[in-house]
């Protein structure tokens, strides 16, 4: 077999397809993000698809406390959480976030995609008979994570409950079940029915599991997520979040109970086996979870910001999904028209918006997901707004009824 | 069923077992590694089982890299590689990288074991009908990986040529077939015949990756790992590292044919649905794979180091494993007399060293798995040697005849 000519010819079909993905090579400015560098691009940019949703990757309390560990403990952790890699810095991490979430325990992952792989992966293998009920829109690392368990996994049609209820009716008493599902969902921004859920597992006897990746840092009164601002916190086994997005650094974890956390700990190879983040990697995150458990300044211009964008999509009759997140996805549903919107956006306007398309949403919804954040100044949302009519005019796109103003 | 109490009972099967972990909370003192604050223990010790095998932990131009990287683009990444998260410090790491193996590119992900999943994963799921060869002593990372990719897979002998060609031979030409092997196993330290195991793949057709995470920054003129100090690098189609052992970071990567890197740059989760590294990351990794590859100082007060370490243990009659590379495992043979001793050697000494045990080692060969450095002074030795001394007598443990001197 001619392996260099399977890789080619497999890359020329993705291009033919038009999903080839094409990286930006950014490089952003700190103190005036969202401003970056295009390095392969027109130049200055500005970037309007980030997951730093609050701009916190730049907030001075973080950097602060990351530039105090490197010059206190060095760059890498230089072990794997049980030989040696364990700092103190880890450990306060793990303290906060159990606090974040009111949980007696976290544990830490290199990623939110290896906490979600690796823990759901842990429990789903180790608990004898378990069936996941999983929710139809999961995220990778979800599934990936119940597909390494062998688990039997029934898929529940997304957010709906009564579908989830006919199949947890569906299986035998005794068999213990696990709930898996996201609040926000980061494609489409629509949240889970988070106390529903709850009141199923109960009735059921299930375990939850939430991936709040999208919910962490931007809502609830100190941060917690979705299901903290609904108060249910406490009705959900395991809440897993990430430290790459809301809170701007990278990282994974999960809180739960010490006994489940502690299960984990000692049974999952995606923890075991691999080098912990560099404690100056756990400093920050630390520092930023503290402070958005203080500061609610961030998700309240967080949440303006994203209004004024939507209602100024709204009057020119851009068509996006309505929901009640801070994800704006403006629909195209074409791959290559999406991308032409998207390489014009760049090259002609200055900002940076990725083209979403297969396989992360279904072909046909290919679309530009916009994430407005707290550091985005009216003249961006300006410049954004009258780039983007201009492109739907030229590229004849579908417009929504203008509602009479 | 009662999930916590699942849990709990699980828990206390590998205590009663000996083999439930405790982890030491530790803090490095930048400057001054090895020594580290041990704040569940007793203070000030010395780290001697660390993988920062070289110090490069706290190299001043890691972190000066590192605070540069901070203050000039912040902290996160912000997106995954596709969206938003691609930035200069990773397209010049990955640069760097594929220069140091001699590779035309190479792909970063967020650490060594994800590396190996995901390239691994994603090679042998999509290359049809491929066989996948593995080494029975391979890390946890390259098993999961085949495990995932569900590809048909053929364990062969412990660095045993003989066999690997008997497995080899066994299976229709025309089948496509991937070699996966490591240069230095981390637990035994001995190392693979990389040129005969390439032989045997020109011979029967088949594709090679070496997980070169023992071995990158401490052999080659240039840190290339043991495939470049046997001028085997263009041989391979795959090598793998790490930044979080030898280079003092965090991160891992895979080393190949642009074409290669492209696929699994294009199909891999593990790559595609996360955060990308901080810029910070990046920018410290590569100064020091870049430092590494101008300076052999470290390398050979390395192997000078391990050398005298071993010289030291065999004067004294200790039994550790005999292997051509820079991990020394002492031999205890006993889960409890192996955390006795570890113990011992932390509260009386100031010594830290891991005790290693199951699942990581089989069971019965319980072991101190030592890791000199250039930075452990002559007095570090000295201490260490005879607080091992101490204890050997003190359990009553086996000695080797000590050679007539
Ligand atoms: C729902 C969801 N879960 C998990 C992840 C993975 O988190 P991380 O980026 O920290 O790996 C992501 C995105 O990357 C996500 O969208
Ligand atoms: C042989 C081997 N491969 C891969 C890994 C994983 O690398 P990382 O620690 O960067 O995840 C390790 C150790 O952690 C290892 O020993």
């Amino acid at each position: 077999m001619n392996f260099e000519e399977f890789f080619a010819s497999a890359l020329v079909t993705l291009k033919d397809e038009g999903n080839y993905r094409h990286f930006a090579e950014l490089e952003r400015h700190r103190g005036t993000f969202p401003s970056a560098t295009c390095h392969n691009g027109p130049g200055e940019v500005t970037i309007w698809c980030s997951n730093d949703y609050l701009g916190m990757g730049q907030n001075p309390k973080v950097l602060d406390a990351m530039h105090e560990a490197l010059d206190r403990t060095g760059a890498g952790a230089g072990g794997t959480r049980n030989i040696s890699g364990t700092t103190h810095d880890h450990v306060l991490l793990e303290a906060e976030l159990a606090d974040l979430h009111g949980k007696e325990a976290a544990l830490l992952f290199t990623s939110g995609y290896v906490s979600n792989w690796a823990a759901l992966g842990t429990l789903c293998a180790r608990i004898p008979d378990l069936v996941v009920l999983s929710d139809a829109l999961n995220h990778a690392s979800l599934i990936e994570g119940i597909r390494y368990s062998r688990a039997r996994k029934v898929i529940w049609k997304h957010n709906d409950v009564g579908d989830l209820e006919e199949k947890l009716r569906a299986l035998p008493a005794e068999v213990p079940k696990l709930i898996v599902f996201e609040s926000v969902y980061s494609m489409d921004g629509d949240i889970a029915p988070i106390a529903e859920i709850c009141d199923l597992a109960d009735q059921y006897g299930a375990m939850t599991y939430l991936d709040e990746v999208h919910g962490v840092g931007l809502y609830g009164p100190r941060g917690g997520g979705i299901a903290e601002r609904e108060g249910l916190m406490d009705r959900l086994t395991v809440i897993e979040g990430t430290l790459g997005k809301a809170f701007g650094v990278v990282g994974g974890y999960i809180a739960a109970s010490a006994a489940l956390c502690d299960f984990v700990r000692s049974f999952a190879s995606g923890f075991i086996f691999t080098t912990a983040l560099p404690p100056a990697v756990a400093a920050g995150a630390a520092a930023s979870v503290r402070h958005l458990k203080d500061s609610s300044l961030e998700r309240t211009e967080h949440q303006k910001k994203v209004e004024e964008v939507r209602r100024k999509l709204d009057e020119i009759g851009l068509p996006h999904i309505d929901n009640p997140s801070h994800i704006i996805p403006v629909m195209v549903g074409d791959p290559v028209k999406c991308r032409y919107i998207s390489d014009r956006l760049l090259e002609d306007h200055g900002i940076y918006i990725q083209p979403i398309g297969y396989p992360t949403v279904p072909k046909g919804t290919e679309r530009l997901r916009i994430t407005p954040s707290p550091v985005h100044s009216k003249a961006d949302v300006k410049r954004l707004i009258s780039a983007l009519e201009a492109l739907w005019t030229e590229c004849q796109l579908a417009r929504q009824p203008i509602a009479a103003q």
